[in-house]
């Protein structure tokens, strides 16, 4: 006869994202307004929220949804944008962003989403979450607007560091695959290294190198490498991780934040130009609707650190409700497929060949 | 008495463009309706076109207004896109690239435009014109659409080279200045220096170094230094003129053109969306037409390569006769301006004293 406990449905257990409430443009308003509305489209999500108690507790107190699913830790301190990353290592403690990222590192929670100072941000998790064994330097993975049936390619580094030899690039090879896997759900990503030439002979010397040692990681870490791309390749469907040094990869980033909004700034003065246009643009309203969400940063808002023991979320200082919200979202996915544990089990068996410096033959079993 | 010459309207110089017919995905055939284009528009403007004779003849004899305003001069060989440089400077004699450097370099021509192999045109370029004394590495300088009035910003190294150190960074900086003072008519160009931040202590060594250089070196030099910027800074009106590294520069500007391209695709699928956004589409048309001539690449085709005794276009491999014919207008503004001459002055008063490696305070006098 089966006891009450066997015949209980099991709970599904309640995914806890860590959420820093301060060091955002926008304060903590915008981001409790964020996680409300991850909260009422994904029942399975909880919150620890970090900052200063009375605020929090206003501020939550007016989102019925967040009842009994936002536990809240008080940090008198915040991490402002400008604050030296160096500074906020030695004397970081008690601010929203160290409790936030000490939820992650304490097991409470899996994953921990901050808007703040992402210099101070990487920094602290450097400090309290250590890099995962056998990575040397971790790298921050953005995700991009894409040909590809998914919608979008992930690059990495975007600005970790501002360097990378060939070793690192390989990491970011290794990590960027396996983020692609459990963040995009690609089997078989397949990666690209940025470059001025698709041709084996352009670049840096340590590009070149690069070339070489992910092209032989290839085969035993479940990744397709097509070589070097171009920046004009970052959107194509011809690659779906672009692996590229953080100076690089930050400006190439920046620049094509730049460029999206120039766009879309003059595609609204080109409405606004006649009588006729104007017609236009209500007419094409739900169509630049659909247009608009599928290039405006705010949807794919989140830069994910990799290689560290424990995943954090980087959203966009200027992230609102919409914003956040996306990166809570991002946050949950990767809970959800034990992205952390994969990726370090993936790194343990890459890269302890690795440590010598040249082979790597580690059989990636069925990690994925 | 006023003699009779005296009294006689003197005829305005004709300035004479040298033109590598080959070596263009689109062919001989885009070049001459490229710059039967430019003929049209432009009374002033002569040709030296390079390239197989009969084909030329035939090409040029279809086009009227190219009568008497084109010279033809045979060259057998072509340089293909795949071509390398190396290769190129060693056995490129007889090609229509060389002989279309030879017409600058011996003086019949004052700016030399080709859609040919990058590498190449720049390594023959290097072989035949030489550097400007002084110079240590040449760049590609390319424009950018702007929120600035002119409607462009000027980046460069955007493909010379892969390296820059602090010294090079200065020079692109003083021949930077000086193109956006030649060619987009700036008295007082804002020199911005490309980095992942705008505060003093981020980014790498060289930076740090050349933004000390080049803050000395402006008030002598006729331009404003505003430091460093971001990516998203390159199509802003805060500055005219972003410095950076080869490799940096032809990254962003790959990734700009992918971005671009990418949203003007989607733009287009979304017109095509519904009756209603179809509709839409045409009463927006003069509209969208506007703005997609605005961030056309082919509006602002070449790339020029500064730093060289005599001035060299790089038009799009790509190109078609709208970019060819906008490549020869550049190349006839510059050939104007008296450019080439100017920038060596320029570089010749600047660098001098920056030969000790210490210090700039050479006067610019008048200068442009």
């Amino acid at each position: 006869m089966a006891s009450k406990t066997d015949l209980a449905i099991p709970t599904p257990p309640r995914t806890v994202i860590s959420v820093d409430a301060m060091g955002g443009d926008r304060g903590p308003a915008a981001v409790v307004a964020g996680i409300a509305r991850s909260a009422a489209k994904n029942p399975d999500i909880r919150f620890i929220l970090h900052g200063p108690q009375d605020v929090l507790e206003r501020l939550v107190a007016k989102r019925k949804i967040l009842t009994d699913r936002c536990e809240l830790r008080h940090a008198e301190g915040v991490v402002t944008m400008d604050a030296k990353p160096s500074h906020v290592m030695r004397h970081g403690k008690g601010t929203s962003m160290w409790s936030a990222i000490e939820s992650v590192r304490n097991g409470e929670a899996t994953v921990c989403v901050s808007c703040g100072n992402t210099g101070a941000l990487m920094a602290l998790s450097m400090v309290r979450l250590r890099k995962l064994p056998g990575i040397n330097r971790p790298a921050i993975a953005c995700l991009w607007p894409s040909r590809n049936p998914g919608g979008f390619n992930v690059m990495l580094d975007v600005g970790a560091d501002i360097r990378a030899d060939e070793h690192d690039l390989l990491q970011f090879a290794l990590m960027g695959a396996s983020y692609a896997r459990n963040g995009l759900d690609l089997p078989r990503p397949r990666i690209g290294l940025l470059n001025v030439g698709t041709e084996e002979h352009k670049g840096r010397a340590e590009l070149k190198a690069a070339h070489d040692l992910i092209a032989v990681a290839a085969p035993a870490n479940d990744f397709e490498f097509v070589g070097f791309v171009e920046g004009g390749d970052i959107p194509s469907d011809k690659v779906d991780v672009i692996v590229s040094d953080g100076f690089t990869g930050n400006v190439a980033l920046k620049t094509a934040e730049g460029i999206a909004k120039l766009i879309s700034e003059l595609l609204k003065e080109a409405f606004k130009f006649s009588p006729l246009s104007r017609v236009a643009a209500m007419l094409a309203y739900t169509s630049m609707r659909r247009l608009s969400k599928r290039i405006d940063p705010r949807q794919v808002n989140g830069g994910v650190f990799l290689g560290l023991n424990g995943t954090v979320v980087k959203s966009h200082g200027s992230a609102d409700a919409t914003g956040i919200s996306a990166a809570v979202k991002l946050a949950f996915q990767l809970s959800q497929s034990g992205f952390s544990e994969r990726l370090a089990a993936r790194v343990a068996s890459a890269t302890s060949p690795l440590q010598d410096g040249r082979k790597i033959e580690a059989k990636s079993g069925n990690i994925k």
